[in-house]
């Protein structure tokens, strides 16, 4: 890659990719320009460290930048915003293939794709390890979804697969049959967040707060509860999901640990006013009482705290 | 570090913070809002890693903080825009003092201030070593100045010190008394873009391109000329400045290479349409030219490449 350089890699990246309309300027000048047509924007920002937050013998390059763009594009669309574009800071090793840069940003450019943007920017440095830090912009259509508006007698619904990444992480970390819990292992290499399950909320829905679940389930709902000052009670049997007993039985984990702990599902959590049916896509899991702290079937479980970025 | 936890160092890095209007909502939720009154924004972002973009023996974490910070708001003015907001991406190991990472983000905050603007949220994960990310955005109050619209008989001009930086890292690399160049040992540590040189900008300015200094002047110009597609002379009397004079006798180096090669002092460099004075600090170095590339003195200088990422 040291041959390249800088500006040829970035002409590499960047050679064949049409950025959507919201990308008003694109690389190659010193910042660029995107479109806010609402007069105002959300932005959320992670980094991705290798061996940290993936691992090169886990997941392809291509798997890696599907990640980095999912789990910023989940936070966007976390606020009921609509992805509008994405920035990208990346920091490689001088020896890292040129085909390893572009299979990366191919994935990204996919799951940018597959949340309705483009990357309109970014910077690329030497660094001893792969560092990927990745900016995502949306266009709040409706007023942002706070986690701040949870009230008791409200319905706590999910939209999308919980427990799979943990399991498919449980799945690798243990040496298990990659190939028997294929599905598994390919929920935690690439997850897919249910965008459409709140870009395509009804009008009438009336979301109190939302989260996309990103450090486990009862750390996320926590955030709500603790942001709203309510109490969140789980019913255990409406999470339950058989795709995962077979995992669970063969590593001697209760799968309800994944569902309840497991980060990096991006999966969404919200509250509903309990007003009838929820919108489609949306499963009750349980009810906001008055109160504070989260709890499975009455009870508070320990051990299972989410993740943790100094732990 | 370990001990406070993610969740604990991004409510010390936030203590006692206020958010400019720009603001909309801070951290706390899946994503900030911010205020985009124009209808669109700009956006730049920059990585720093440790030992390659900053050495802890060289710099504070304050300044580090600061220059993180100024590079980027640099390249926002460097679009003619207004700095709105920040968001920060950072690495560390969890054996980081927790006051190491206090002053990283009290310098953060003074150069954001500085700059007009807050951090409006980020991002804290561990890592091998210090990694800094972050993405600024701005208010594009006039039409966005681009790197293209240079043409021949404009005026090359720039604002702010150049070659600073690139003398006081030679200051450093060599072990020469760093007391002794204390200016250029500082300049270095903490560029100070003149960012009021283009924010005050007369509307009767007539600006045709813009960049910041960053990777060298040659190398930074070299993109206005190559995307104008015209010609750039430079004047090197115009550009000789008397207080690099005794650094450059004392480590046996033209300081007109530090001025043409140096990178990270953030000046900006800039071309006018030839209607007579400058606007206030905007110092007159060249002119632009039918033709190609970028020349000092009518002469083609070499081994002045400017800063390459992956060299």
């Amino acid at each position: 890659m040291g041959e390249l350089g800088e500006f040829g890699l970035i002409a590499l990246v960047n050679q064949g990719r049409t950025q959507t309309r919201s990308v008003l300027l694109g690389p190659g000048d010193d910042a660029a320009v995107i479109a806010a047509p609402e007069g105002r924007f959300v932005v959320t920002t992670d980094m991705l460290v290798q061996d940290r937050h993936f691992r090169t013998d886990w997941s392809s390059p291509h798997d890696i930048g599907r990640k980095a763009i999912a789990q910023n594009a989940a936070d966007v669309v976390a606020m009921g915003a609509v992805p509008s574009a994405f920035v990208v800071g990346l920091g490689c090793p001088a020896e890292t293939p040129v085909e390893f840069v572009r299979a990366l940003a191919d994935g990204m450019w996919a799951e940018a794709g597959r949340a309705g943007a483009s990357i309109a920017g970014g910077d690329m440095v030497r660094s001893p390890m792969l560092i990927i830090s990745v900016t995502a912009f949306g266009d709040p259509r409706r007023a942002p979804i706070k986690l701040s508006r949870s009230r008791a007698g409200d319905v706590v619904a999910v939209a999308g697969r919980l427990g799979w990444s943990g399991a498919g992480l449980a799945v690798l970390s243990a040496g298990a049959d990659a190939d028997e819990f294929a599905d598994l292992v390919a929920a935690h290499q690439v997850p897919q967040p249910p965008y459409e399950a709140v870009l395509e909320l009804p009008d009438t829905a009336e979301i109190t707060a939302l989260t996309d679940v990103s450090d486990g389930l009862l750390a996320d709902l926590g955030h709500i509860a603790e942001s709203s000052g309510v109490a969140i009670d789980l019913d255990s049997a409406a999470l339950a999901d058989p795709e995962l007993e077979a995992a669970g039985k063969a590593l001697g984990v209760n799968p309800l640990d994944w569902i309840l702990g497991g980060g990096e599902d991006h999966a969404f959590a919200a509250t509903f006013a309990d007003s009838g049916d929820l919108p489609e896509g949306w499963v009750r899991v349980g009810r906001v009482l008055a109160g504070s702290g989260v709890t499975v079937d009455g009870t508070h479980r320990t051990g299972l705290g989410g993740w943790e970025s100094f732990a």
